[in-house]
């Protein structure tokens, strides 16, 4: 994996000062005009959870819904949208998570899951894991167990890996910071 | 494809009223729920496009993410981020498109294309085709050729492909009401 990792790496484009002075943003959308590298990127994580027993996996709008359902797809697992507020047209269940300024919330519908379901949460960068603890927060609350949290990029720096560790400690990423 | 287009029917979740009264949602997010159907979608897109000569695939925030970087990973293509305004870190150019009510806009890092090269714009539902004529438009305003529109759904009687045959008349869908 430590090759992939510097390969994931060398891809992505750093970008100073967005969303703001003073932040160095990871973009990743560079990775996606690489299909030899994106098609790496999808067998690292086909690889990490091929043999971890996950009945869903749950991707995060919206560049979650980039790998998480290309995933979802290659290891045959239902893919549950976690969206933002005001998108999902049936029956949701809403969870409101903290911003630097202000706050978020985000949607699941409630029969994308049923009780017991062991379901992967993925997104593609761990942060402040604000996002990711609300997704999760979303899927106990339909009953299902989160079995673990898959990143493409984590942010060490942030501490995202403690702020979810309540919840699952199970939290994978293919390239850290 | 017959079959293929009744299992997506089958398999969409029709909402009354959403996002306003009146309106018929077509709810694809019952389709990711079932992972055969989902692989047999995308076998379905990649049948589509195997031999049609696209450089690259584009796929529109944030439903056209879902089986748009599935496609371009199977295809070994390229995929483009066409996002909502304010959402790329990197020098970008937008366009704007009108809404029932009001305007969107939508943006595309100006390096995410070559000059010359063939993109295929994908989402998950063709209606008006506002949203994929804006993209279109995007793509030739970075110097590519549009070689196609492709979606999952279409709205026949919105007319959209009506909209988009000004730039590309190949306009494929996998089903169409």
């Amino acid at each position: 994996m430590v090759d992939l990792q510097a390969r994931i790496k060398a891809g992505i484009r750093d970008v100073p000062d967005f969303p703001k002075d003073g932040i160095l943003f990871k973009d990743i959308s560079t990775l996606l005009l690489q299909p030899a590298l994106a098609n790496a990127i999808l067998d690292g994580l086909a690889a990490q959870y091929r043999d971890v027993g996950i009945d869903a996996i749950a991707g995060i709008e919206s560049r979650g819904f980039l790998f998480g359902n290309a995933l979802a797809l290659r290891l045959e697992k239902p893919f549950v949208l976690i969206r933002k507020a005001g998108k999902l047209p049936a029956e949701k269940i809403t969870r409101s998570y903290e911003l630097e300024y202000g706050v978020a919330a985000i949607e699941m519908h409630r029969d994308a899951v049923q009780p017991g379901q062991r379901v992967l949460v993925h997104d593609d960068l761990l942060a402040t894991g604000g996002s990711a603890e609300a997704a999760a927060l979303l899927l106990q609350d339909a009953g299902a167990h989160v079995a673990g949290f898959s990143f493409l990029v984590e942010l060490g720096f942030l501490a995202g890996r403690q702020r979810l560790a309540p919840i699952q400690t199970d939290i994978r990423s293919l390239a850290a910071y």
